[in-house]
């Protein structure tokens, strides 16, 4: 099988763009990768672990000659940086994405896109709290889903090609709006990272009126907490910024909730804890029914 | 070498209490285990899963001639089931419990203890997400912590025989004060556990808007919270009525933290949700070296 580009070239080379560099590689999706990162460490890394034909700092040369361009860099880089590369794309060239917030992606990479090339905004649904080249695999995307959201008027066949793209590195495509796609995962993404990150602020607050004993006593359900929220700060500062207004919203209707169960526990309201507890044991079965869930992975310490 | 009691009784077996029975019989631990539980599938599945001597409906039975007894029940069933027991109890006889908070333990057995009696409260905190007698296992309490909190003028025999039964069952001990360990379970297992149960309460509202989509990509990161918030209803509800002050306390300065967090992202102030995103980073990285989650622990999706 012939490979679906003959020349690609990733953005960024953290966990989702060394991870996308070396299922490319393992399944010679391309025939040729151009690696650009803004570090020498992280160049001299794609170079190390064999990941790129070609390293560059320069964005701009980085795209020269490839026919498909992919973003892997925090939201907050993208306009900067497609106003950088955007001279320098080849006519015909497909360029994507793979940031959480869509809405941004669009409204700060597409205006720079000359004619003949098309932006196809995507957002593969996979990672984990690990950042950096190091922390790649060839597998982070298999069976996962993969959502496109071109806007209207986008070639049907540059959205096919990146759908192709990534069914050929084992992920399932969901298309979808933009918008829509903020407020989903503003609710299966965003929220449970914002409120993870929060737990754990207070909790190492009182860590250090508890000598250390949060950590020591972890086991009771904050360790699960604590992954989360050791996800890469910079990613998760641009997203909460550019996904702002769903996630408020999502926020408001979380500490609306949160106030009636504070409620609840204060005037001894035992039948509504027990009725909304028995309600979101449900989910879990339906997270694993949906196979985003492992029933048969290692049983965790909650409690 | 010989069992550290002749008759244990163990009151409850649900996902702890099964374990106990269970580690106790591959260690040794005791020669004679008598189960009590309130169902006939319960008191059957002990009999099928081999973990009983002797099968009781009745507490009061269960514990005549009991040289060990733990109370494996949730909170909320303390009180009723101690004033039972307690005229059945043999001299000599060691009273502990398993429950998530201790200072309600000691106000509701404590009291009806007989002379000779002693209750030594104890929280081994181990656990998962499954409930019930056939979700036990022996290793649960290997390598985590049980701490036991001793009112003031325990018998120092009794208490150092309660740890000789966590040890030989795997686990190592902490002795603290019962409101202490209050506090601090209120932080490391409590709070999380109602955040989680809100959060999910809240994606299964929104669940019925985005027609399922929240499961769909609950891989995002929503996932792990559906795992906590699948625990033991009625045992989370005890624990939440019990430990009232202590986890209103707590969520008083969660929401605190959460409205700071809400402004910054309200006002853009991405230095801000920055330096805790980095602040929270390593926490995740003392939980490892502190032995209480494992780094090579699969990888799991997060954003």
């Amino acid at each position: 099988m012939s490979a679906l580009f003959e020349r690609m070239a990733i953005i960024g080379l953290g966990l989702i763009g060394s991870s996308v560099a070396r299922v490319v590689r393992q399944h010679g999706i391309a025939d040729h990768i151009s690696v650009c990162a803004r570090s020498p460490e992280t160049r001299q890394a794609a170079t190390d672990l064999g990941l790129a034909d070609a390293v560059f700092a320069d964005p701009a040369k980085a795209v020269a000659d490839a026919d498909f361009v992919l973003l892997c860099t925090p939201l907050g880089t993208y306009k900067t940086l497609a106003e950088a590369f955007a001279p320098s794309l080849k006519p015909g060239a497909i360029v994507s994405d793979v940031g959480s917030v869509k809405g941004s992606a669009i409204r700060d990479v597409g205006p720079f896109m000359p004619d003949g090339v098309t932006f196809v905004p995507g957002h593969p649904v996979a990672g984990t709290e690990n950042s950096g080249p190091h922390s790649g695999f060839a597998e982070l995307f298999d069976r996962r889903w993969c959502i496109l959201t071109p806007p209207d008027g986008t070639d049907e066949n540059a959205v096919n090609t990146v759908a192709d793209f990534w069914r050929e590195a084992g992920s399932e495509i969901e298309i979808m709006d933009a918008a829509h796609h903020d407020l989903v995962l503003a609710v299966t993404s965003h929220l449970p990272h914002l409120i993870a990150y929060n737990i754990v602020g207070t909790a190492d607050d009182l860590a250090k009126v508890t000598e250390s004993e949060v950590i020591k006593f972890a086991a009771g359900g904050f360790r699960d907490f604590t992954r989360i929220a050791a996800s890469d700060p910079v990613m998760w500062r641009d997203i909460f910024l550019t996904n702002r207004d769903a996630v408020l919203e999502m926020l408001g209707r979380f500490t609306e909730d949160l106030s009636a169960l504070q409620k609840a526990i204060r005037y001894k309201d035992g039948e509504e804890l027990e009725a909304l507890f028995t309600r979101t044991r449900h989910i879990r079965r339906e997270v694993i029914d949906a196979e985003q869930a492992d029933p048969d992975e290692a049983p965790e310490d909650t409690y």
